[in-house]
């Protein structure tokens, strides 16, 4: 893949150079009240043997698991997502026409390969989304809840990067919040795909950072219960 | 209570005459593809001794059968809903700040308060949507599977009048979609609202129908295999 | 109107306390960065003549202006809406449904009918938003930029109670912003709908405040351009 | 760049191994009732000389105006989406955002920039959608408007690839539609960034098909008056 990678540095190098002359590839930068959020690490991504399964869980799952401490320490709201359906036969099904496309109607509701990865499973307090399409914002709360708890930044990790993460991200920045998308981990399974979708996404909808720099930020802001969420406190 | 239901005819008279003076309470009629909505007939709201507990079950439930047989029979999408919460306490929970309104902290998640009242059991195949606001539509899937199963009408019934049904119709409209709220099928907690409500509606945002008009309805539309969902049937 | 005023305050009486014993109808309270939204309060609706035409401007056009000028002298986002429609006939129509229920096909886009009400002229830097349905969040860009400018309170002026006002107080609390509705402007065009509205409102998805109270609070608020928009500031 | 095409077509011969062994890369195929919607075909991506500027307009002009033809032959909705701001300073933009990434403060509501090229000018009865952010359906009232005129497919055409066109389809699946994205009438400003958005896209979100077969089918559909939109008949 050294070959594949080096064609493509060669095209993000010359296309980067167009975008920085014409004022794109700006920064979002980080905001004061960030929630993590975590793509479809579940099983059926995670593990082997599943029409979903992506590669790189490796260096993706210990490093989710340096931003689950570090958000858990700050308190911030920390987010599941999962892709599953509950009616995957006949005309009223809730995969609408994505299993036209792809093989959805393997991710059953209430299974286990649809159940996030317990390696970096949920605590109490933290919320599981139950999406139907790719993105975490689309047909859920996700959006409200946010916004009801003052958050402002939105840091990104999970699969895939061709998918899920990317129409999230998009979301994200339309909706209000600020998007850091976490390099190291974020995952596909396909060859190319977590690079070019990376290098558009820096491009255009919001910040791909290396872990280190997430983890310093996260360090660096105040824990949510002093920060004082505008719309969590009930005053009055 | 006949003084205050004259006292509301008497309002309700004379503003008729304005709408209809003006070319408001327009029908917007039936389409061909109905689906049928049924709004937190959970049994917090549908059983005594809840705060959400509604009245006027002894009519409702065996309504929204015959509604549902109706709709069997012809194969149409069914969508029940409910609201209910996973993280009910601390400042990242699901419930916005809703809570700070109404006492949404009784409705947790996978408890029997808020499964659908068991006289109208969901059948396989059929929906059970969890929201966590008023509308069925809010933060939900429902919109996108509607419209992939080819639906251009929304048979509403539920609770309360005040709150959920009468927001899902709202947007319903707004969504595209033909909103038909069933007279006998939907009720709520305090004298009066179901009246006042269903009077907004049928003024702006959807035909009030009397409960036999919609079983005929359902009696003449061809069975949903045959009609053929447009986005449903996978051609090609 | 008074006895007709005096059978609705009998109910709400009862309705009250039904709703205080159960645990409704608690405040949500200011926040820290309100916008002000003012909602179709343009000549179709505030000045005589039209199908829309509504009561009550003698006060509702004073007192929005006395919170304009508070909004204004503490730099907070200020948002109009409008409603109206690019194409009018046909089947493609922007009015969706909405013709087959009341007479939209009146407020057509470009005309001094759907224009802000000069009396209370948005000024430069201000929002006039077109929509096509009840409410100003429905199919705009109003949660995302209101949430951009990290505004958790939505202060709601304007018209139809009825409709477009109780459509954007319901999306408002769903979306993470608390509502708070000014009594004295908002209107309606027929008798009883500002009051039943309103009581349904204040029961279960935001505050009904009177102007006092919300001047008030614009004079205790912090200057946005101090108090620091989470993303607004561009830091990085 | 033959070298660089010849790279991305070994990773994507690999990828698309990989995709078919899964059972991804299957087809949505066409609906019965498409609309067209063309992204982001204004000046100042159409013409030369702004940072929005793109290439490939020599081909995707021309065969816009062929899809045009077609689909007003068969009365079907026409879109045309352009992005511009009202608010381009100051903390209350409706740029949200967006400006911290991409120079969007040059899209300025209201001037020769944002209006839809004329080579391609909408006609009386089309619509021309202001949107904000990438997605045609973000924020604006597309959803809403296709479903009520009874449109279950969505042929997509414009600028960039990487952005706007790609997260509108990603959305129009997820809403319930069928997106067929024509490969001759997309474009964008760097290199690859067609390719490797085309590929994913075909391979999850959407059936990326040649003009000719688009422009087969839009032959071959009944004109919209005859096939009688749904929600767009009024019959009741």
């Amino acid at each position: 893949m050294t070959e594949i990678n080096d064609a493509l540095e060669t095209i993000f190098s010359a296309d980067s150079e167009i975008y920085r002359n014409r004022g794109f590839m700006r920064r979002v930068g980080y905001g004061d009240r960030p929630a993590l959020v975590n793509i479809d690490l579940a099983n059926a991504w995670t593990r082997e043997g599943n029409p979903f399964t992506c590669d790189g869980m490796d260096v993706i799952i210990p490093g989710v698991q340096r931003l689950l401490a570090a958000g858990r320490a700050k308190g911030i709201p920390i987010v599941f997502t999962t892709t599953a359906y509950a009616v995957t036969e006949g005309p009223n099904t809730d995969m609408g026409i994505w299993h036209h496309k792809i093989p959805v109607e393997v991710l059953k509701l209430g299974t286990e390969a649809v159940a996030i990865d317990e390696r970096i499973a949920p605590e109490p307090g933290e919320h599981v989304i139950v999406k139907k399409f790719a993105s975490a914002f689309h047909g859920t709360y996700l959006a409200g809840f946010l916004r009801a708890a003052g958050v402002d930044t939105v840091i990104i990790t999970g699969v895939t990067m061709a998918g899920c993460v990317r129409h999230t991200t998009e979301d994200a920045i339309g909706l209000g919040f600020r998007p850091i998308v976490v390099r190291e981990c974020v995952g596909d399974r396909v060859a190319g795909a977590v690079e070019w979708n990376l290098f558009d996404i820096d491009a255009k909808f919001g910040d791909v950072e290396p872990i280190e720099s997430v983890l310093d930020y996260l360090e660096r802001i105040a824990a949510f219960s002093e920060a004082g969420a505008a719309a969590g406190t009930g005053r009055d």
